[in-house]
């Protein structure tokens, strides 16, 4: 084989290693071996039976599946820190908007940049990148670093200026604009076609922003040739707005989709908080998927997102870091911390969500959520090998034992920090020692600097006239 | 001067430099410097007017007073990973305490020397342990660290099995145990009398775990010497059916504290999520002093702590991590990220802790908290130069622009991860360039790895026996 890690604590996430339902699939002294970024072995160290051209010595290492980060709009990272602390309905148009307008789109790159290697350096092998013209990050960014990504393009119909929106009347749709989007979408299916590490997918962007018909044609077509619609969905008191205005008092998002035959297994819902129960039921019924982002709407909204609401009901669910303004940034061992913090305050209860169900969430939960468990998310043979070994040795998290259980679960999701070694995507090595291969890391630090001191300059004056609380916060010394 | 940290983005956390209430005292092109360990100037880096023996250039830096961690059990952290997600009621008696009980004395040296790692990795330079017999890990540990400590000697007289102990019968109480716990803590005041980097304090652990006639003696010493009554008051279900038990139907331990004139301002309550908002006034108009433990009480009792309720009403309130089984371990920055986390979360407002409000807890907050404001805490000349400078060139927190208002803020708070580069405490380096000076941490990780495996393997009889939801989850496959 090509490669083999080995001596390792291997959690391979997969339930069948032990035969037990929402087992880890735990082997200590394990190892895992691929060829050509095939998994051709897993299980005990002891027990591999062809010779590796390469030994990567696991030992004092947890080696897990590459954490898989479902949901990010990957260029507002060279808007870090810009919008925060707001109440909700600012975040947007008063603090983030002023400022996110006077980003181009040679900015969103270099944001993009930061992002990959923030997800890069926390494990994270897989991005669910959300963006407009998506193909021009993957191609210049993510594919360049060595990410998988599942790369969403956004299909918006509201071109309006933000300050001219009136949130009590329906949006204008732009035709034009959605019938762009979607020529763009149906582009970014041919160019990455032949390469495997890209999976595009369709992005409506919330129902509030597209037509119906529009809708209506970009389901079919997922449909018939079996690709992933990711929507906003349910996102909050700005989208019932419209789609009240839209369709009617009382109407929802869930129940428009319900009523015309839009939900099935090719949707992907981002957020779902604003769903009720009954329609929670509804999606999960329908195979709907779903990914929370316990960081950013926690902090943005005040919310905790119904991650484990929607697993216990039996729909599938990951997770996701989706932008640095608010939330911070794109480290996916650090949102499995927090996925378990918030969920456990939301429901009163520190069972809410375990480790163990926290790891599952940000691995086979974000790769099925994503419709690519049939390549990652778990250690498997036959699946590809995107692979992440942590060092247990760090003083973050150690000492860990394997006896009477395995206290690596826990101290990886609730110590961790800084404990990523080595990582591989489809084989090939993407950190090493804790170092981005390839990546002049300082470099694009430099330029993320200057370009967002040029934006934040360039956007100060309408920043200011926006008024959102950051600004008297800033006039009162606290930023 | 000795040294001087300039160029720097200085966040001293005194409004007084920037003239506001609730500011940060923020000056960019900053310089913080000190001769024997005490501030002798912060201003501008263009107005220092003395020489320095040794200059720190914090260019791409964010300098801030020493982060303070102000209630720590810091031997547990040889625990790491033993008890969470279970209910709260099994946590110590079922999951924690069974493995607890066969850790040694000298374990815990080595579980406060992981404890005194990670805080200093993190940017502490002060923690508030609590422990019994602290003078041991003051000596041994935390002064050869060179951390500054406030230390808390336990003074409790329960000393029956915790398996013999019923919750609804009062706890028989060991009036020699209490003697001889309130002897250590006298020896202690004692012994570090002569140590600036020591401050001591009574530790009687709870009212359900101490007679009123002891907690009146204490009273009476620290009110006459000026010292703290540290405590852990109102922290859940156990406690509140012990005092019942104790002091009849309804009983409260702020009400009886209150009844026997025990509240004022020599103490400092730990926890308080069991208080009422009428006891939270009380205990606030009465001065007492409050440290919040987020990621602990969140992670093991599902509650988020009222910190800015306590806040809010004029209490001094800090941080604390507590211990490492639950929420992980002793990272100051991030209980500062799952702070406002929780905090949003638990008021469903993303205003209702900001950045600004977190690093102040976990500064100055947390310095007046411990009784130490008029030494540490903020970063002003007279003061004692516990100083940490965050490298904002790491791509977790980059880019961080100052105009129109200093992103470092938040992205420190909600960004960070692995930023800190210098620390001095008491204007001795402790920390450089990441690393800590003079300690051998993979020594300390080895042996704590050795010590952790004996002390599972000894439990685990007992540790199954006891049942916890964790023997099922290991069993599951979970763990």
């Amino acid at each position: 084989m090509d490669a083999l890690v080995t001596n390792t604590l291997l959690v391979t996430m997969d339930p069948d290693v032990s035969g037990a339902t929402g087992a880890l699939g735990i082997v200590d002294d394990g190892a895992v071996g691929w060829v050509d970024g095939e998994i051709t072995y897993v299980g005990p160290a002891s027990e591999v039976d062809a010779a590796a051209d390469r030994i990567v010595d696991g030992g004092g290492c947890l080696t897990l599946p590459g954490l898989v980060n479902a949901h990010v709009h990957g260029r507002q990272t060279i808007l870090r820190g810009a919008a925060q602390d707001v109440p909700e309905i600012e975040w947007m148009t008063r603090a983030l908007g002023p400022i996110a307008d006077h980003a181009t789109a040679a900015d969103g790159v270099v944001g993009a940049r930061l992002t990959a290697i923030e997800a890069l350096a926390s494990g994270t092998t897989t991005l669910g990148e959300y963006a407009t013209n998506v193909s021009e990050l993957v191609a210049s960014v993510y594919r360049p670093h060595g990410l998988r990504v599942v790369a969403t393009e956004t299909i918006s119909e509201v071109t309006a200026d933000r300050s001219d929106r009136d949130p009590d009347e329906p949006y204008p749709l732009d035709d034009a604009a959605g019938t762009a989007a979607l020529d763009r979408a149906e582009s970014l299916f041919e160019r990455f076609a032949d390469d495997p590490l890209v999976e595009p997918a369709y992005g409506p962007q919330a129902l509030d922003m597209v037509s119906l018909d529009r809708l209506e044609t970009i389901t079919d077509r997922a449909r018939e040739a079996d690709r992933t619609v990711h929507v906003h969905v349910a996102q909050g008191d700005r989208e019932r707005k419209q789609i009240a205005a839209r369709y009617g008092d009382g109407a929802t998002t869930v129940g428009i989709l319900k009523r015309e035959g839009l939900l099935g297994d090719h949707l992907l819902a981002a957020h779902l908080h604003g769903a009720t129960p009954t329609e929670r039921d509804q999606l999960a019924d329908a195979g709907v998927r779903m990914v929370g982002c316990p960081s950013s709407i926690t902090a943005i909204d005040g919310v905790v997102p119904p991650v484990v609401e929607y697993r216990d009901v039996g729909g599938v669910v990951g997770l996701g870091t989706d932008q640095a303004p608010g939330p911070g940034g794109h480290d996916a061992l650090r949102e499995a911390r927090t996925s378990a913090m918030v969920t456990k305050a939301a429901h009163a209860d520190p069972t809410a969500l375990d480790a163990a169900g926290a790891l599952q969430l940000a691995t086979v939960g974000g790769a099925r959520a994503l419709g690519i468990a049939d390549r990652v998310g778990t250690l498997t043979p036959g699946k590809r090998a995107d692979v992440v070994c942590c060092d247990l040795t760090r003083p973050s998290i150690a000492p860990c034992v394997r006896e009477p259980f395995h206290t690596a679960i826990p101290n990886l999701v609730y110590g961790g920090g800084d404990v990523v070694q080595d990582v591989f995507v489809d084989g090939v090595q993407v950190v090493s020692a804790g170092g981005i291969v390839g990546v002049d890391v300082d470099a694009v630090v430099t330029e993320a600097a200057e370009r967002a001191r040029r934006i934040f300059d360039d956007a100060a004056a309408d920043w200011r006239a926006a008024d959102s609380a950051l600004v008297d916060a800033a006039d009162r010394g606290r930023l």
